[in-house]
């Protein structure tokens, strides 16, 4: 019997993520019903939201199940098909998990166009975390030509579309990342005006360095002492968009401590989850998509070779050991 | 000469306020210029922003220069006037501070209509302290008929308000308060469904009994440990107003501790100042007014007798021993 591998949920973490918590299995190949698609997967896209899935908490979505098979997006290719409108061969981007393989009915499936845009792309700057950042800069943040931005984590999938998408928009970008060689890349590849790296140590300091004009809008993916540095620096009517709090994500208490900040700059501060706003995909899509494929988006990936890595591999990612979006390479 | 009383700053606050950062001065009465208007001020309205003001901080003000009149809003009676637009014997709020008496060009002076409002109430529920109420529960809280609203400080001149609005929008309205005789008038006078009283020590708890449905919207004017209690009754999509942190003016440390709650229940937070907003609030005074003409808006005062009372009772506003909107009658 053919058979596949996938990796499950094994125990919810306690404190931080370790290798136990997964477990790798064989399962085998399923027989397709009417209107059902096989999908082997080329790339699995590990993302940071898997985190609070692998908690049993009050949260916007139900928790992972244990033993079965981990959430996530992936990329890959129809291999067989009983579905009229999915062909053997079509690329395809679905919800299937950390796994080989995958059945759909097609519903959640989208068909991808690979001429302009690579495959794995649709994982990371024309995919979902493309669409965070797209959605918390021109809904949240709406920031102004000649207003100054900041985001946190800048060199991740997320964070290296906002900086860019504001560039775009005539604003100043500045990037808060985790080491030297991450802050170059923000600076002379992404092209942000600047690029602090929280490791150094100065962080306020060197934030107002970066931010002569103060700061008129924040994407913020990891919350504590560089959130209250941001919003230390806040002009009034200032905007974030809190899309993430990875710096809290084993529980270490994270407050916000400069609440007066919000008080006296009026500022607007909104969590979103971009999968709620699936009204606005078609339009943030095309724009990323159109500026991928003419090489005005950049991105970089950190690719992890087979399902087997996958749990070392997004441990790393809530470490900041990845450069770039992180994915899992599966075929 | 003939003279009248005014109290300037005399000193910044060192954590608490003492009534030694005031200072009780005779002035000469000033002799009118062309355009000019005397007024004597019969009430001054105490109000917990002056805290913020008395800091040389960073803010949407300018501080509070020392040796001049402490700020604020007051009504009084026109009894000299060089001012076509106004005659001896007219009602007018203004801004004219801490003092018997004040010298205005007219500008930021309002006629008053004492027929069916008594003046007082012009400094509180027709005044700044219910258009705060007012912006808050309509531009921010956005309440619908059914939706559960919190508001702290629920027996004070703001937050008996946007209860009281709130509940003639259909809405749930639970107020947090001090003490037994607070929440009592906020349930039995006001109309509130419940109110909390955070000295009795089972804020958490007693929250979670009142707002069986979770909560929509938050009024927010004290900050700290309620502030987080409410965060943890979030349901998604909840809207806080954010209009005062009373329990930090003091240069407490006052977190937010539970920021995820942002995040995991896409929550919006705003600050907001309602002087910003002047556009709105002929529509917003138009409500407040006619409702309480009717007697269908109540509320209550403190009321300090003479100027020289002002500090003292100032420094009760800020420590919650008010009931009411915290006045001092002056003439």
């Amino acid at each position: 019997m053919a058979t596949f591998k996938r990796i499950v949920l094994a125990s919810r973490p306690k404190g931080e993520v370790v290798p136990e918590n997964f477990r790798l299995e064989d399962v085998p190949v399923p027989a397709l019903k009417d209107g059902e698609i096989l999908i082997r997967n080329h790339y699995l896209s590990l993302d940071p939201y898997m985190r609070m899935r692998m908690e049993d908490v009050k949260s916007y979505a139900a928790p992972q199940p244990i033993g079965e098979t981990m959430i996530g997006g992936t990329v890959g290719e129809v291999i067989e098909s009983k579905n009229p409108k999915f062909t053997v061969g079509d690329k395809v981007q679905g919800m299937l998990g950390w796994s080989e393989m995958g059945v759909s009915d097609g519903v959640m499936l989208r068909k991808l166009d690979t001429t302009h845009i690579p495959l794995s792309a649709y994982l990371g700057a024309v995919g979902m975390p493309g669409m965070t950042a797209w959605y918390g800069l021109t809904q949240i943040m709406q920031p102004k030509e000649g207003e100054t931005i900041v985001v946190s984590a800048a060199s991740g999938a997320v964070g290296s579309v906002v900086g860019q998408l504001a560039k775009l928009r005539g604003c100043r970008a500045v990037g808060i990342a985790g080491g030297k060689e991450k802050c170059d890349y923000v600076v002379n590849e992404l092209g942000f005006d600047a690029c602090i790296d929280y490791k150094a140590g100065n962080l306020p300091a060197d934030l107002a360095k970066a931010t002569p004009n103060g700061i008129d809008a924040v994407f913020e993916n990891v919350g504590g002492e560089g959130f209250d540095a941001c919003l230390a620096r806040m002009n009034p009517f200032g905007r974030i968009a809190l899309c993430g709090l990875i710096a809290g994500y084993d529980g270490q208490p994270m407050p916000i401590n400069n609440v007066r900040a919000f008080l006296t700059m009026r500022l607007t501060m909104r969590g979103f989850i971009v999968s709620e706003h699936m009204e606005l995909w078609p339009q943030g899509l095309r724009e990323l998509g159109t500026l991928v494929a003419a090489g005005r988006l950049k991105f970089r990936e950190s690719i992890a070779d087979g399902l087997a890595s996958a749990p070392d591999a997004f441990i790393g990612l809530l470490k900041g050991r990845n450069f770039g979006k992180q994915l899992v390479k599966l075929a």
